[in-house]
């Protein structure tokens, strides 16, 4: 039996909205019925360019999307400081939520976000698309492999980009009225969330900011980095994110056994298909003239593009939840707090000093 | 006029000079006249295993070999903590001296060895490899680059390897009495001369140990970190060592218009040629969907190993030194010992429990 597909609203016009329209259509699960902005005129313009159902609804402000009983889910683009408000209104109208990173700007808001969507028994996700890539996947696999990859010892992630001509001028993400945690909320949440997903995001113990971190005169970060570190088998990582870096999506996973390089882990370079590399008991060899076996290389191809997987995948969850009466699939918002938790940390690390700053839990 | 050959005498029979020794006889500016070790027979076995020049004197002792006039300059792979007794009498020897790293257990110890150099006037240089391979430069070349590669913003570097089986129980590199500074004098040497060999030999303001290095149970240090941060341009380095973990031997160098990669620094995963990675102007492609242009693949291909690179130009500046009487070029114990002035830091920063330390110079 087919699944009916999911009927989605969405919540502004962000750019980043016109990529998760494109994968709401693609994607076999779901539907695109109504956009809200607050220029009426825009959000009719949006749905237009964005090859939206001719069915779908263009309304003049947020609220009567979610006032609109047909939608049963929201995507949240909006700059992050407006999360809390549309987020709890979206749970408590009993719309299930895909909600843009960062997906707030603490935990303290975030944990009333979760709360209102418990509440409701709606199902929460937040939309980091690499998550739903199968080479994802592939690369897990490889980790979890004792032979091959052994345990885990250190891992270090980088997402850099400069962005447009003008970015640094006016782009929400460097107003700290709209998205107060900069690059470090930004490109910074896709490092953290690269580290515990190769810790199988167990919380590290100790977070420290790497000095001379690069503010605008707003006191926004443009550049950061940090290091966590796990007293239990001596595990580190380090992570670098930025504004003002030339694209980097670097994520390095060394074992006692292997190791594992991905280059464009956020956005693959090409849709189709993603690589990464293993290195698999990479030894000297004699005379340590050279090194064997050479690294491998793996290419992995999916069949819609992450973003769509993504929605996919959401859209799945909810179908079971409508189907079956059950209650929303936990692990999504567990690793959403779980990243919020160290991205505060890590601001908290920068106000303080770049002190360590212990994770208490 | 071709050079006359310069005539090296070892000290030791290192597993390490085997490397070294083939390096002597490959370079055409070289020959190996001498080896001494504590055992006349190991020495005497080493000359034959190696394919020395059968007019090669083998001694029982380190002193012959200093002692022999034939002898212009000697190679000393011993452990660190031997550096600085033979390295001096080599040096008041007048021998020219290609030193192994670390070239010392401190910097107060490395200034006793560069001093006794300066006085007699002889070449020092220390034998990191990787620093004459040709692509090496063509690196440099690139991040040097102000349109592909622009400013530096950031930079990563490990090396790691597991070492054969028994290494961690006898190995001289974890034995206290021999090499102190374990993994961060072994391989943590390589990742700080790369990161200081990115920024142009710039030493950085603060280094910050990771915390949980791990040690043995005579305290040598078995995997540890660091991050080395400048206050000007914000620039900041991260670099992870071990013995405990798989062969890794990566360079990342973020600028603000591209980025370099490479995965083999230490030694070529393969002898005849080398590869790294060159990102230009890498961009998101239309709706984020993908990135463009690819990374490219440069290949530099060498005439010699890098080792034969290393002692081609170690006698090719003694050569100078001897026909013109000039004296020792200084670059190579600069960069040696700002190297050490890092290892140094970041050993201080552990023992007093991972606190940032300034660099004052």
């Amino acid at each position: 039996m087919a699944e009916t597909p999911l009927r989605f609203g969405i919540l502004g016009c962000a750019n980043i909205a016109r990529k998760v329209s494109r994968a709401m259509i693609l994607s076999p699960n779901s539907t695109i019925v109504a956009i809200g902005s607050r220029s009426l005129e825009k959000a009719v313009e949006f749905a237009k360019e964005n090859g939206f159902p001719a069915s779908a609804k263009a309304y003049g402000s947020y609220d009567a999307v979610l006032d609109d009983p047909e939608v049963e889910a929201v995507y949240i683009p909006l700059p992050t400081s407006l999360h809390l408000k549309w987020a709890v209104l979206a749970a408590q109208k009993k719309k299930h939520l895909l909600l843009d990173k960062p997906v707030a700007l603490n935990v303290k808001e975030l944990d009333l976000i979760l709360e209102a969507c418990e509440s409701s028994g709606v199902q929460f996700m937040d939309a980091t698309m690499w998550m739903h890539h199968p080479r994802t996947v592939k690369m897990k696999e490889f980790l979890s492999d004792p032979q091959r990859f052994g345990l885990l010892k250190a891992v270090h992630s980088v997402f850099s980009y400069t962005g447009e001509p003008g970015f640094l001028e006016k782009d929400i993400r460097v107003n700290p009225e709209l998205d107060a945690l900069g690059a470090l909320g930004d490109t910074g949440w896709y490092c953290i969330r690269a580290i515990l997903w190769a810790n199988n995001y167990e919380l590290p113990n100790t977070i420290t900011a790497l000095p001379y971190p690069e503010f605008n005169k707003a006191g926004v970060i443009l550049s950061c980095g940090a290091s966590l570190s796990w007293e239990e088998n001596h595990k580190t990582a380090t992570f670098y994110c930025s504004f003002l870096t030339n694209l980097s999506m670097d994520i390095t996973v060394l074992g006692t056994e292997g190791s594992l390089r991905v280059q464009d882990f956020v956005i693959p370079f090409q849709e189709q298909s993603a690589v990464y590399h293993e290195n698999v008991n990479l030894k000297f060899a004699h005379l340590s003239i050279g090194c064997e076996p050479l690294p491998s290389e793996h290419v992995v191809a999916t069949d819609l593009p992450q973003e769509a997987r993504m929605v996919r995948e959401f859209s799945s969850l909810v179908g079971v939840i409508k189907r079956e009466g059950s209650k929303p699939e936990k692990k999504w918002p567990i690793i959403s707090r779980k990243t919020q938790i160290i991205v505060d940390a890590v601001k908290e690390s920068i106000d303080k000093g770049f002190v360590p700053v212990e994770i208490v839990y």
